[in-house]
């Protein structure tokens, strides 16, 4: 690495279903030996509410106006543990008449800086969320340009192509993960968009219908797919690392080879 | 695996720069030995001839219209070995007025069913061919449906992607791999768009301008992202493996995630 330019990370973090204020005490005693300055820092998919609401009944008893704030006033928070880093944090949206968009904040030391909502619903969450109309945009957090996706997201090559078109050089991605690809496959995420990426999952067990298994393993990619961070399969943890986002914004793979101006959408048919 | 449908393999070869006849002597003492009923076998880019051609004289030297029967001819005859099976070949194709393409054709029984032009080109391929203006074309193999990809073309998730939308079920995939990247990404490939892929690739060494090491380990991937064969590092080798294309043809993820109707294109900016 040349010299460090920013500080980015995660929080691997197992809430308890439904139980936000303990949640977030455990949150906050989880980060508090650790705190260092950075500039991003990813908290999982519904990291403060857990993830297997039984049905919109229960989902729209979490979502409430108040716990909505709640999230956001943890994610100022941490931002100010973090020294001003952006934070971004999974949380189930209400959308007016008993609907809800599962989404993520990015929050600054000064409120909300942006919103996604999952555009890419995975199983049963089709019977509890709308699709996201937010599509894949990006925010300005200091001088780096941030794109998020929310876990299933990750299967479909476009949700993170279409970020790092659009100029993400870090690509922050809330997880719930139940099945075993992801981590594995995000190699190609970042490889093939010339992008870092932040991963960050849960661990724990939830039960709905079947017993979910969350698979925790966060991790962080360099563009060129080497691994910067990883966190354990069942322990929570926190990883904050040194990035050179140079490293990012450089889309030469070599001195013949630009990854997206050799790109030809004329024979791409997507 | 239920019951096998078919079989897919490929040849990983090592030729030597050049020297068409003693290649295809070689390749076919190779596969004497292994030869077995397929559906279609996989060789490298320019399984023939060799890749580091110094410059384009001595790449024309060797793209003759002789040569380039030759390598229809041996590919027709290991369709015959393989009891039919369709090959698919890289070569370098002649494409009038001193220019040529990096290209495969895919061969069965009576000849030539297609043919595809790389459309990204690597490196120093930018100085010996013109890009593939083939587009990601797909042809009908027996009952099964097969497109093709060139080498660099994995990078690029569009190429992938594209020919699984138009419909292919296996993905044969001729390589020259230099770069440390691409067997392990095709998990990727396999899985976002839940296809067989057979990476074949090549070993030895050529000099262009440095010196460049070819770095087999051949692969072939199931739908689910599942390595079905792969070959060593430094030696030649032929695999061939039964498959169950239905797992292919089957586009649901789970019950509720069919992984093209679940793409959301008004979303994507491609």
């Amino acid at each position: 690495m040349n010299e460090p330019t920013h500080r980015i990370g995660f929080v691997q973090f197992t809430p308890v279903l439904g139980a936000l204020d303990f949640n977030i005490e455990r949150l906050l005693d989880l980060v508090r030996l650790r705190v260092e300055p950075a500039d991003l820092l990813v908290l999982p998919e519904m990291a403060l509410t857990g993830y297997a609401f039984r049905d919109k009944e229960e989902l729209g008893r979490i979502t409430t106006a108040e716990n909505t704030r709640k999230t956001l006033d943890t994610a100022a928070r941490l931002s100010d543990l973090f020294g001003g880093a952006a934070i971004v944090v999974g949380y189930p949206e209400p959308a007016g008449d008993g609907a809800f968009y599962n989404s993520c904040m990015l929050v600054g030391p000064d409120g909300l800086l942006g919103n996604y909502r999952k555009t890419h619903l995975f199983g049963a969450e089709k019977d509890l969320f709308l699709p996201g109309d937010t599509g894949f945009a990006v925010f300005s957090v200091r001088d780096l340009t941030v794109g998020m996706m929310i876990c299933f997201d990750w299967f479909f090559p476009e949700s993170a192509r279409t970020l790092a078109l659009r100029g993400a050089e870090i690509i922050a991605h809330p997880t719930n993960l139940v099945m075993p690809y992801c981590q594995r496959a995000m190699f190609t995420r970042a490889l093939e968009n010339s992008v870092y990426t932040i991963t960050a999952n849960r661990c724990g067990t939830e039960m709905h219908q079947k017993e979910l298994r969350f698979t925790g393993e966060s991790v962080i990619y360099g563009p060129r797919g080497n691994i910067l961070a990883s966190a354990p399969k069942t322990e929570d943890h926190v990883a904050v690392i040194d990035i050179d986002i140079h490293r990012a914004r450089n889309k030469n793979l070599n001195a013949r080879n630009h990854i997206y101006d050799d790109r030809v959408p004329d024979l791409y048919d997507l």
